[in-house]
This record gives C-alpha cells, sequence and structure tokens, in this order.
C-alpha cells in the first residue's frame, strides 16, 4: 500500500486514539459511577429501559449486546435494590416487562448530571463551534462503527 | 441554567453521544477479537508491555488501571498461552519484568491489521480532511477525558 501513506498512517493514527480513548471513558465513567451505589451495568440497563420505555428481558438483553444468562442475575440485583420492576404486560399477560422505579429515576439523573458536570468544566475552554466539530465526529464514528463488517 | 441553553444542550449531547460511542468502541472491539484466540484484557496487556517495553506487574497494573489481584491471573494465563514470559531484571535479580514473546507480538500485529482493515473500509467514503477532523476531535477528548475531576 505504498501508493497512499498518509491515509493509512491517518487510520493507524484514528485506531490508537480510539484505543486510548475507549480505555480513557472506561476508567471516565467508573470513575463516576465510584460516587454512586451501582454498577456500570446496571447503569446501562436503567438508560436503556428509560430510553426504550419497557422491555422485555429478550429487548434487553439484545440492546445491550448481552447474553441473557448475565443479564437475569443483573435484573435480579436491581430489583432487590428497587431501581426495577417486573410488571405483567397489559395486552399479553403471559409477558413480563420490565419498568425503571422512581429510585432508578433518581440515579439517572444523578450520574448525568455528575457527568455533564465534569465535561461542562472539562471543556471549559472550548468554544460551540469546536463543541459542533466534536459532535460531528461523534457522530461519524457512531456511524463507521455501526457499519457491518 | 436558563441562560445558556445551547451550550448545556451542547454537553448533554456530547455526553449522549459519548455513551452511544463507548457502547459501540467495546461491541466492535470484542468483535474483532472474536476471530482470535485472545481476551480483551490480554489483548491491552500486550498493547501496553509493546508500548513501554518490559515493565513490572506494578507498573503494568498502574498503566491498565487494574487491580493487582485481577492482574496476577490474567498475566499467568498469558504466560501459559505463551503470549509473555516472566524475566529477572539485570540490573536488580529481584525485580521480575514482563517480556511480550514472538507469539505475542504476532497476534498483535494480526489484530491490529483487522481493525484497520475494518476502519479504512467503513472510512472510505471520507476524505482526509474529514480524517484529520476525526483526529483532532479525539485528541480533543482524550485530553477533556485525563483532566482531574
Amino acid at each position: 500500500m505504498l501508493a497512499k501513506p498518509s491515509v493509512n498512517s491517518q487510520v493507524a493514527e484514528i485506531d490508537y486514539l480510539l484505543r486510548e480513548v475507549g480505555g480513557l471513558l472506561r476508567k471516565w465513567g467508573r470513575d463516576i459511577l465510584g460516587g454512586f451505589d451501582i454498577t456500570n451495568p446496571q447503569f446501562e440497563a436503567l438508560l436503556v429501559l428509560r430510553e426504550h420505555g419497557e422491555l422485555t428481558m429478550g429487548e434487553l438483553c439484545a440492546k445491550m449486546f448481552l447474553a441473557c444468562s448475565t443479564a437475569t442475575d443483573l435484573i435480579d440485583r436491581m430489583e432487590r435494590n428497587e431501581l426495577i420492576e417486573r410488571v405483567r404486560d397489559t395486552a399479553d399477560r403471559r409477558v413480563i416487562r420490565l419498568r425503571v422505579l422512581a429510585k432508578g429515576d433518581q440515579i439517572i439523573d444523578r450520574i448525568l448530571e455528575a457527568r455533564q458536570a465534569y465535561l461542562t468544566n472539562a471543556m471549559s475552554g472550548m468554544g460551540a463551534s469546536e463543541k459542533a466539530r466534536l459532535i460531528w465526529s461523534l457522530q461519524q464514528l457512531s456511524s463507521v462503527l455501526s457499519r457491518e463488517a
């Protein structure tokens, strides 16, 4: 691939930065959650349920890219912690759906506030157009990583 | 916070995209590793050792933000799989360092090739200046996420 050295080195640099940013995102997310009584999978499950409404276990596993065997444990613990409850579908009583409880809603709000307070502070040197550039790049990245291999 | 609605909504959007991209990065990384006989923590440990040379266990844990109790298991398994070996420091024989073996080097190279082949393909519609914009944004992000809270 001698013909396009600069393009290849851009891709190599993007891959390097993706690994770096991926690691930093994990660490940052974990640090923020450290102040709350909740694990990362629980936080993600709450976000998915809040975004998509009351899902069945199968739907939740699919959206979280998680094996349902793992998710059962997770959901049991979240129910014990009063973050969610299992409810019967009103149309089909055989179907069980997961519903976020008030305590779950409150904890998500507080975590999102903590994340955004951090970001607001850490990005205080960036103007609106720089932030817009960052948004554009993250959208590009989301579509690049969602593509079928 | 009614005074700056647009700024706040930019931060909220960046936070949303960070959560989305974080999840996609995890899934994409896992999908790529699926074709190789290695786990994600093993891949990350190999990358860190290759970048920083022969580290002690304590240095490796610190760079991976990992508890050393977890890392011992990881390193034992990597040694059994002939990805790395434990060697005595030449200057201080009491110190044990971790060294990447040829098999470890080869597997990293193949994984990095697979990642970059995917990215090259998925970003084929982007020009060099768009890629440069993405690199700039990822660098910004890396510095934002590295800041002390």
